[in-house]
């Protein structure tokens, strides 16, 4: 007679977050929490939220903000119940006058009273859309990161917070990339519509072999090069403002909502007000 | 003291009719009856008709079809109260055995009781929609028609209904194109969202500056070529079938309907159940 042993449902977020809070899932996210939301992650002293909340609201393509936490509190109730932001993501990256110094697996030790947590949408909500929607999305099929570029398309300045665009890239023939666009304009919480699709010089961006993160892309005969904004720009305003401390998510490494992805933006709306 | 004379209200859809009914309006109608929804009319024998309805009902993009007659009946309820199709048009075009034989203001001479008349749904609608989106039109802006050109994307045939999809260009900046796919996708029964961008060699277009019909395109710097579905597919479906008679409406001399563009597509959908 064999012997079953219970595994952790990691389709479902709660039971995910719990793995992970205990150290027993410290991988990337995409694939894991049952189609529900991913969130990317910004963390930053009281004394920079204001600054960083307003950059995200002037620039709400690349930076759609989900939710903000209370100041000192990890919890983000409107995303999950019970999160608890200093352990349920897999990996963090820890942030020192603008640039990236640790990697860990928990912030308990670096949390603070005065620190702000920002939850911004992520580019999986759209990506499960697409792919729903017959888009082939190459660098996945390709096993590949997206790649991402630094772009001449700058973002609204808030306080210290500015920086260029950064874009992901997803190639795709030209009707594809129509459909796309139609498909993820019902997204505004995942970056919504490409910003630019076709010639990448006029975005600034000189050469698409070479990303400035990310894997190299796959394009086939016929693909246009699409360009969504992308959550890095975050990362790249951080950058620019040079604060003491910051904490982010590591790439790929997302906070994991209990929101069922196609309802986010209609549960959001009437929890934030964002819509 | 001045002397006023009551000019009739040509935004008001009856009364813009009734003037053609009169003879006193015989123009395109572009720009005429206050927005109400304008359509392409197709009058075609009752022997043929199954084939037509089957052609336009496998080819929405092109051909997305608003109402039919019952035969012999020259009015559409639902599309305006008291249409006359034979008289409520500027004007028409007969064609016999496929190719256009003469343009007339009035078909009451050609009316017969087998024929069967098709309302299929016209660029204006979404033209307008576009503009009030601040998408530039630069055919509009250079007082030229449209230009449309014959493509390799056959239409699916039906019966004796065949020949290429016919698409109209407006050129755009890429940024443009992505809003005008959101835009023009809410408008399913005015040929929705782009069917291509970019190269036009990719469907089967040797040559932008020489249209198959209207007039050559204004191109400014940085704009990419953007291609719709064009009602004209089915003029070029008649063409192949070379029906011993049908009727059409002259070019630019649309059937000017009692709905407002913006509401049709619902007004419709509980009408005409074709949503």
């Amino acid at each position: 007679m064999a012997t079953y042993i219970a595994q952790p449902d990691l389709s479902r977020p709660p039971v995910l977050r719990a793995e992970i809070r205990a150290g027993r899932f410290d991988g990337p996210t995409a694939g894991f929490g049952g189609g529900a939301l991913q969130a990317n992650l910004v963390i930053l002293p009281e004394v920079l939220a204001g600054d960083f909340l307003r950059f995200c609201q002037a620039n709400p393509r690349p930076c759609p903000l989900l939710a903000v936490s209370e100041p000192g509190d990890p919890r983000l109730p409107t995303l999950g119940e019970g999160i608890d932001l200093r352990r349920d993501l897999p990996r963090y990256h820890i942030w020192r006058d603008g640039e990236m110094a640790e990697e860990v697996t928990e912030i308990g030790a670096f949390w603070r009273n005065d620190l702000v947590a920002f939850a911004i949408g992520c580019s999986f909500s759209f990506e499960d859309a697409l792919r729903e929607g017959g888009i082939p999305l190459r660098h996945l099929d390709a096993g590949r990161n997206v790649p991402m570029y630094r772009t001449a398309l700058p973002t609204r300045p808030a306080g210290c917070f500015s920086g260029p665009t950064v874009v992901s890239l997803r190639p795709m023939p030209a009707a594809a990339a129509i459909e796309a666009s139609i498909l993820c304009a019902r997204f505004p919480l995942a970056h919504g519509a490409p910003v630019h699709l076709g010639d990448p010089a006029m975005i600034g961006i000189a050469d698409l072999d070479r990303p400035d993160y990310g894997d190299a892309p796959v394009f086939r005969h016929g693909d246009i090069p699409v360009f969504w904004a992308c959550g890095v720009t975050p990362q790249a305003a951080i950058v620019a403002a040079r604060p003491a401390l910051a904490i982010t998510h590591a790439p790929g490494h997302m906070l994991v909502t209990d929101l069922p992805a196609g309802q986010a933006e209609r549960v959001l709306a009437g929890v934030c007000g964002l819509a």
